[in-house]
């Protein structure tokens, strides 16, 4: 089995290597390759990933290179992790936003909205070569926004899932409180990427009874404090929402914090020079502790399970990912790109049924849905009124006056990345 | 032919009465009752009215009663026209949500869920004696939030039908401007009441060019000027948005007129003194001037229109009404009220189909809807938490601290219109 | 000795009596009465004030009485603790400066100039009454906004010094800290009423060692935390700001809390009550445990102290007091009321030189003297101009659509209270 | 008479250079030299005012040159007139402390710190120079923050006075109004540069009887809408505050523009490259219409009236000039720099009396000369914590957690023009 990881420079890689590693019976893959342009970083990271194989016994080979086609050629499946403009794309996403009174984040939002411009046509241009290599091969997507991305994938006819790792975290998180086995642990887990509610964890089977309102009574607080969401608002509701929803929660609590703090993305470059520092030695092959602190955790159980279930053979495992909607939420389009339990097995995903979904929370489903489809219009077509119309569609923009600044201001912060700027 | 108007006392009443007289061909009134529990005011409307009747030599009768049950027994039709609370709490409503930084407003955001809760009951218990005293009469709603109370009315199982003058208002304004007939212009108005985007205006029938091109070229300056909002907003999205879109698209610039200027309930109570004044002259045998100010223009004559499609016996006319969904935006439940053109006739109305409605405005009625449920839900059956989940759901709000804040805001300052709090 | 307290019936009483009983070597009170309209709330802490004399064997009386001129005839001190249209006064000054996004606060902002405007006219009114009946009396002022009751006192020839608990609170907090006593503890305390800084902190006497900068670097942490102040404010600084400079230096976070959280009057009006029902307990014979949390700590030691300066006939004592300026402070009028360390003797109270006032502070007392001008103007002479003027010169307002439209929240909220408006 | 102006290639440079053309016999240059190290623009600049002399008549010589000692030799007089960083910093400052929600302005708030520590080392280091090249010169700053940098010019010793077109232009306009002779129209004038007052206007002369009354009742609409303050803000002061106030009296309403507008150091870009396209025109002889919509209308008369009076050897003349406040305004320091009517003579400028200054003028004038001298400081010594401290003393900013991030944002967008940063 082969898998080849685009974008395998990334820091993130240690922990997507390391996971191959622990769980090499669940995917037994035999090469591993990963493709980046940065040849240093790649160069860094290929080291550690060889080291970690070596340390754990795995018997798979780790090849490096710089060429697609070649690191593609014959894959079973493709991996993508990108980032276009890379911590200082980020960096801007996450700043200029602010002169609207606007939060500045790199998946929501006017800063979400420059990310897919500038990743979609990237994506999909990588796609098209993945798919002359090796035209079987399944594409999982774990490159932000991963709803507009699996959109854009899945409407040119790629075999695509997206991937996301709030569920999984959401999952270990409460058998953790829970004191259970993972596995137990089933989530009434639906929505969009990055705009989810757990409205039911329900232990021993997707039937089994449901434990939210024990787990909310006894361990809301810690709950809450982890999203930094006020506790009350997972009282009232009796839902858990997604750490993103934050920022439509608390958005204006956000800009006064994004205003006065660090951005996320100067954080985060600090901590990949010295994560690559590390990487550097000869004597770590292990994914150091500091890695967990970089976000991403049970990435790598994730996209394992993920890749089992497409290329596994066996029956279809239930995992949360990113696939169409297909009437799953009856008030979205069927080619909307929804976050579900979903069966996966060779065929591809097909999201179970799901309990109809309260106004409160469909009707922010369905404005950002518009949005997105919106985004991706504009992400495929170019022309700053589609811009325009992007961020007048956002729940988190909706006003003319900030459309039009922030329509400017994406323009001349993104000009590198958009070809038809 | 009996027609009674509850909340007949208000100033609004001889600008209808104006119409019944002027329009007698199209609604032959033999009977107008006026219902009121305020006395005084119903004498001067009801003396004035009379005049008006007189003066343009209209056979019918006019008495005015403070009795629902007798005023309503053996009508027609029952139009409901009123504002508990008055005044008095709708300069609250234009208030209190300003402390949040949210529009003070009483058909949307926190203080028109505050109104709808207001309403709703007194509404539902009005529906339900004029049921008892004339089983077959339509109702037809004025009262705002003109969208939920419909909804209200309908899902008690009345005969009712909801009405508001923006799209009467569009179509006269829209002829003056292209110097025809008002007949002849056909407006593709779609959305909720309140939140409507005129998409095409059609000359000659539902099927005859759209000039909306032409008429935002040559007048898209005052028809912007006449909204309040920006022309270029206009020009890029190629439609006309209800004036009562500008709390969304125009939100911090709305506040921040509202936090130093009058209220608009300042100004209508002092308007109101000024009319009621006028009507108690006994030379006085005409509309005032001072009535078009008031707002409501063109409200008579799509009474009429509406009324006479509903009681007059001939083929369906074709107007914008509120009434079930029932299918035309797919998007929504069935049992969403929407505004839109409509086939009127003695079976009530039935919306014509309508070409699919664009994301940017689609997300928007989608979450709106929402709101509207959580809002009736909240007006029936009362509850802390109802409110709350209403004022969150609400695209003017939306974040927890506004929500709960909000929440007792709207609670202490309208405690005494709600039996539940 | 004859003391008298008006508005004794204040929930604040037993901590001045307290006071009382323990320094009584200090200050040999024989006769104490207790001024209030409130005959209800007289009676209940009248009663108590006996028990706790009766208990610590102080041989004073206590007398409490509706009139005024009764009870000031004699004495030999009166301290004024009022509070002009009670919590519910205090609870709309809270509240109507957040309809423009401005601090809502009964000693600074918009809503310190209403409780100035209500209760100059009342105060001078009464120190008016007490000059006839006791013409050698000392008035002590601790009734708030101090600064500018005490400078409408002083204008008016009385014999008045202003009186707050902030300068002796941080020398028993900073004692406690140093574990020494708080005698030893001499604070470099300069400004106005509530806009003041610790710049330093000398043990022993006013020349003794600065032990300021000791004291933040060990206990920094805790003494921000107490002020709900930034820490790196406190370090970059190397001053102690008063409490209620959070007001100035963290506007924007206080209006957020202010928007979503209850108000300070409301959380007081529940202690009042409390405490007043506690008080009612014939078995209760001393200050309860909840007196604590309703501020004032170490009134009565401050109280207590400055009484015995001006009535003891001994040396001058050193103080913080309310008092003329004198070209203390060069760069204000003469006849500004400062807050500083004072002589104070039977005489009265002179200020003692101070280093000269850092810019960064220097400007903004001078800009707040002005507005206190202004606002003492609008509370002496009334009209609407006068009102719109000294909220154009507060810097927490300072814009012009702000201060008209808190101009008309300010009348419309107190006009009971105005008698010329 | 020789008369250098240090940044010649400026594109304002025609208006004066059309100013010493009409105004020849008030100032009979015989040489005028432009010094700028832009050699390109200086090109064009000297072409158009060498053919502007020609065209009128003008006897002088204009000569361009990059070398500032050589222009500087043996000069009378020195005008400055330069920009740090051009047009592309200033357009920085106009931007960046939007994030904070503070206006963006290169004279005041944080993007006029900004420009004051680019600015003030450069014309030190000129000033210097050109104090060994000639002297006995005269230096004539009208390089903005005037207020700052012409404190700093006399902190160094050097013979400068502040010049501003902000009074001069007033003085114009009034007189255009009333239908008189400019020089009949003096001002009371007073304030700090870009923080000044009509108070009231005589004509005739300075104990002229004041027409200011009668100039705002006829004229308040037109003066208003020019300076875009609201109207009864002038009404209700009884004076005409200086544009800049705006800034202050509108802060809100002006960062909202911003947000959503086109920056004025966009406008002037384009303004100058228009300029300097028309500049190389050889048959333009006269400056052209545009450099009116540049700002600086009567830059010329106010400059050559103000070296007139510094080298012309006849009486003093009285003119509104930057400098040392001497007593002037007693509630600042002595060597504070105001702008006020000045006695100017070959001997310097000294400031006349002027009545003292109402509240709500010396509350703001005290509080902005605090942080100018913090500002000056910061200019001098540099040091993060100097900038903290300036912005924190800045009564736009004021804020902890604003003052912070504005110096950061400061730091990143100046670092090439701070030395010690």
């Amino acid at each position: 089995m082969k898998l080849t990881v685009v974008g395998g420079g990334s820091t993130y890689t240690p922990e997507l290597v390391d996971g191959f590693a622990r769980l090499r019976d669940t995917l037994p893959i035999t090469e591993l390759v990963l493709v980046d342009p940065a040849a240093d970083r790649l160069e860094l990271v290929g080291g550690l990933a060889r080291r970690i194989f070596a340390r754990q016994g795995h018997p798979g080979t780790v090849t490096v290179t710089g060429d697609l086609a070649a690191g593609a050629a014959g894959a079973d499946a493709v991996l993508l992790q990108l980032r276009v403009g890379g911590q200082a794309a980020r960096q801007r996403d996450e700043t200029w936003p602010l002169e609207c009174g606007c939060v500045g984040q790199e998946t929501t939002g006017a800063g979400g909205l420059a990310k897919a411009l500038r990743t979609v046509p990237v994506v999909l241009d990588i796609a098209e070569r993945v798919r002359r290599a090796a035209p079987d091969a399944w594409i999982i997507d774990f490159t932000n926004p991963v709803g507009i991305v699996t959109r854009a994938l899945l409407g040119a006819g790629h075999r695509a899932v997206g991937l996301c790792n709030v569920a999984i975290g959401f999952q270990r998180k409460f058998a953790a409180l829970l004191g259970t086995d993972p596995a137990e642990v089933h989530l009434d887990h639906v929505g969009l990427n990055h705009l989810t509610w757990e409205r039911a964890v329900r232990l021993g089977g997707p039937d089994g009874p449901d434990v939210l309102p024990r787990l909310l009574a006894e361990h809301g607080g810690a709950i809450a404090a982890d999203l930094r969401l006020p506790r009350p608002l997972l009282d009232r509701l009796g839902v858990v929402p997604s750490y993103y929803l934050r920022y439509f929660y608390a958005h204006d609590e956000v800009v006064a914090e994004q205003r006065t703090g660090p951005s996320r993305a100067e954080e985060v470059a600090r901590m990949e020079r010295e994560l690559l520092a590390m990487y550097g030695d000869p004597a770590l092959d292990e994914k150091p502790e500091l890695l967990a602190r970089r976000g991403g955790a049970f990435y790598s159980e994730a996209a394992v399970g993920l890749a089992a279930a497409l290329l596994g053979g066996g029956g279809p495992r239930v995992q949360v990912v990113n696939t169409y909607n297909r009437g799953t939420l009856p008030f979205l389009p069927d080619d909307a790109v929804i976050e579900t339990q979903a069966a996966v097995d060779g065929s591809g995903a097909v999201p179970l049924a799901v309990p109809a979904l309260e106004p409160l929370y469909a009707g922010l489903v369905a404005r950002v849905t518009a949005y997105e489809e919106l985004a991706l219009d504009a992400a495929l077509r170019g022309g700053r009124d589609r811009v325009f119309r992007a961020l007048l569609a956002h729940p988190l923009v909706g006003q003319y006056a900030y459309a039009e600044t922030l329509t400017d201001l994406l323009l001349a912060h993104n000009r590198e990345h958009l070809a038809w700027a």
